[in-house]
């Protein structure tokens, strides 16, 4: 979506103006215009301004002004979306907050903290670790990614098996309804049975419900001592039940990556080099274990005559845990060098996960006989990455092959990234009519005048 | 409330028994009485008819039914709740989800199961250790507590500082709305960012959303080792430090329950006995940990030499680990021997929880000098019930000596229990104008006829 951005009312940007200060309301295109490109590239918008406010009355203010003078608004966080779900693809007002960056001091008695929803990741974890405690998600996008966006979205990322995501760190929010109300519960209640929990609503809810502008979260301690192991194994499915077996037995499991055997040849192609386990297995096992004393014996005893097994390597020290990674985190990179990545983020039930697997090589195989399938993910949330190199990019046909085996199977055809826009005519074949028609009322319910997101999931 | 119950329209009624059959409409006085009368005799109503569907397109039907005749319904369960929110107080008819109580085979790779709403606490429990596993909540209701109410309800217990309270276990719901739309997520999708978590919604929600027919339930690997400590120290404020300490500083902290020295007293004049650890301390906490290895060594490390320690008795077998719990459990026990409880359940934000235990002692004493007052619960939650014997059963003014100093220190009036009708008049206390406007909102957009418990919660 390119093209000439609607004019904002002048009544709304004067009310803005006056709510934020001149300097905060931006709408020279020059300054606008990063605010309306996601970091991909693929999703392009245009916006009339951008407005920065820098407390939770401010952003009701703005909210307020939108409703009053019908204008459409995007929340954007750190704008490391993937389902371009945070630009203005529809000419929307973008209200960017950043600027509600303030840390509260960390609760140690608790494990919590306050956070603006400006705040980075990078900068919550850090703050976390200088009070000798952590922050349950970690991923990628850390320094750009903003506690805002991540509840907004319901961000996941590699320490789910063991944290969960987002919504299981967040103990409360700040927010400003599409109705203008102001939901306020920061003081850190890990009980709270007193009505409909509104923060778990707003979870996920991609901006479309209401504009996060802090949270209450939990915070982890951080194991003393850390141990991964590499495992090769005979097939997908014998890596699939090694992963359920490690869980079982082994205290502390911090992450249960999976990768597929011909993806992992296309990274070591990458790479450039030979995997630290004996190549040519049908899929490899990354597991992760923290505890207080050194989880290497037990990884080991776990992993050690286990069915399928072909060969395995360990790691203790940090460098050595960051070799083994290297080959799981490499698969992005390695498919991002072969060209355009259609990068599908499904979810399949446990027991379907093995056949889904073998089955979406074969379809993938028959649709686009020359496309290159890297296949790897969160195994222990059943969550796979299926990253595919051929077919173009708007090659959408593709990609109805992959979702549509997801479907058939009854996974979610959105683990971690969201609808956005992108997979917004997904949805209707992803979730039942009556739970679409379920999601619009409370869609008209809470946004009333449909000035947040609008062309956003439900919208 | 008591009184002769409203006749059902006939139609509903006739409309009911071709739905779910003649002998589940049950409409003889004799056997609806113990439908309409909670199980502590405080919540009386009457019914015109209880209604006993057996799967989820037959709940679908007899909500269609509620709406086409403008019938009011109060979903039921186990009816162990405590807040009057399940019981027919205003001659709603009683939808009774006992017989739906399938129990699927156990998912030992993805650690989950299905329980139809009307599966035991017991029972689900007893199904998960069979194949090896655990259910992450318990509480005293076990026997009869159900998996549809224990999700409406949210229901909390011992082992939430553990594994957090029925939401967090929760991966997916079957449910009907009160729109009558079906909402079914039940293939076990840990990860699915496909919009609004309408499970999540609706728990806590307490029947007044929608009717909750089945749960996609997390299970837990049940720790082989357990030991237990029993720690007496100078005061509340030492006990709050002792118990964020060893949960920083001991792997799999199961439970850490608080209870204070007048309390104590009173349980070992009830049970004419000498507590296991020297007696005259200001608060007692009971900790207990679950490991792979015998935590009893860290967590004799982690209370020995800590700040305001005064005696320490520990437990490794079950028998003397249920010795130690037993000073936990008599307490309400030991205050229903001296007459009517009020049963005040609280949270605090952790940084307010020593302050109020101390003060909440002083209110009452202020109000009420002959009121004797236990004084326990779930530290790690900040969680505190504050049970108070003396007060007559009528006196709401007493309660509102103690939740009002709630609201002032920044703390939930209802942490595990929930509003029910009970509550009703402290949620506008408790919650802003703004956030109920928004609860109702949603209520309006789920159960826009108000078929559902409409006496309860924002009823």
């Amino acid at each position: 979506v390119t093209g000439t951005a609607p004019a904002a009312p002048a009544a709304f940007l004067a009310g803005c103006r006056s709510a934020v200060g001149d300097r905060h309301v931006l709408v020279d295109p020059d300054l606008t215009a990063s605010y309306a490109v996601d970091w991909t590239g693929r999703w392009r918008g245009t916006t009339p301004a951008v407005v920065r406010p820098a407390s939770t009355a401010e952003v009701g203010e703005v909210v307020a002004l939108a409703r009053r003078h019908r204008v459409a608004l995007v929340p954007q966080g750190g704008n490391t979306g993937l389902v371009g779900g945070g630009v203005p693809l529809a000419g929307e007002v973008v209200v960017s907050l950043g600027r509600l960056a303030a840390l509260g001091d960390v609760d140690r008695v608790a494990g919590q903290v306050t956070a603006g929803a400006g705040v980075t990741l990078a900068a919550l974890a850090a703050h976390a670790a200088a009070a000798g405690l952590a922050f349950g998600v970690d991923l990628g996008a850390r320094d750009s990614a903003t506690v805002g966006g991540m509840v907004a979205t319901n961000a996941g990322g590699i320490h789910v098996v063991r944290h969960g995501a987002m919504r299981a760190q967040v103990v409360g929010v700040e927010a400003v309804l599409g109705t203008g109300a102001v939901v306020s519960r920061l003081a850190g209640l890990v009980k709270d049975n007193t009505g409909y929990d509104l923060a778990q609503l707003l979870c996920g809810s991609e901006g479309t419900l209401g504009i996060v502008t802090a949270a209450r979260l939990r915070l982890v301690v951080p194991p003393p001592e850390l141990a991964a192991a590499l495992v090769g194994l005979r097939d997908v499915d014998a890596a699939v039940a090694l992963a359920a077996a490690v869980r079982r037995e082994v205290a502390g499991i911090a992450a249960l990556e999976l990768m597929d055997g011909p993806g992992l040849e296309v990274v070591a192609r990458y790479l450039d080099a030979a995997p630290p386990v004996a190549s040519g297995a049908g899929a490899y096992l990354l597991v992760e274990a923290g505890g207080a004393d050194d989880p290497l014996p037990a990884l080991a005893a776990a992993i050690e005559g286990a069915p399928g097994v072909v060969d395995t390597a360990v790691a203790g020290g940090r460098a050595d845990r960051a070799r083994l990674w290297r080959w799981r985190e490499a698969h992005s990179e390695a498919g991002g060098a072969l060209g355009v990545v259609h990068k599908l983020d499904v979810t399949l039930p446990g027991a379907a996960l093995a056949g889904f697997c073998a089955d979406v090589r074969s379809r993938v195989a028959a649709a686009r006989p020359d496309a290159v399938v890297l296949l790897f993910g969160h195994v222990g949330d059943g969550n796979v990455h299926v990253n595919v190199v051929g077919p173009p990019a708007d090659d959408e046909e593709f990609d109805d092959v992959v979702l549509g085996l997801v479907v058939e199977r009854g996974g979610s055809i959105s683990a971690e990234h969201g609808i956005g826009t992108a997979k917004r005519r997904w949805l209707a074949r992803d979730r039942s009519p009556d739970e679409v028609a379920a999601m619009r009322a409370i869609k008209a319910a809470l946004d009333p005048d449909g000035v947040l997101n609008p062309a956003v999931l439900v919208g």
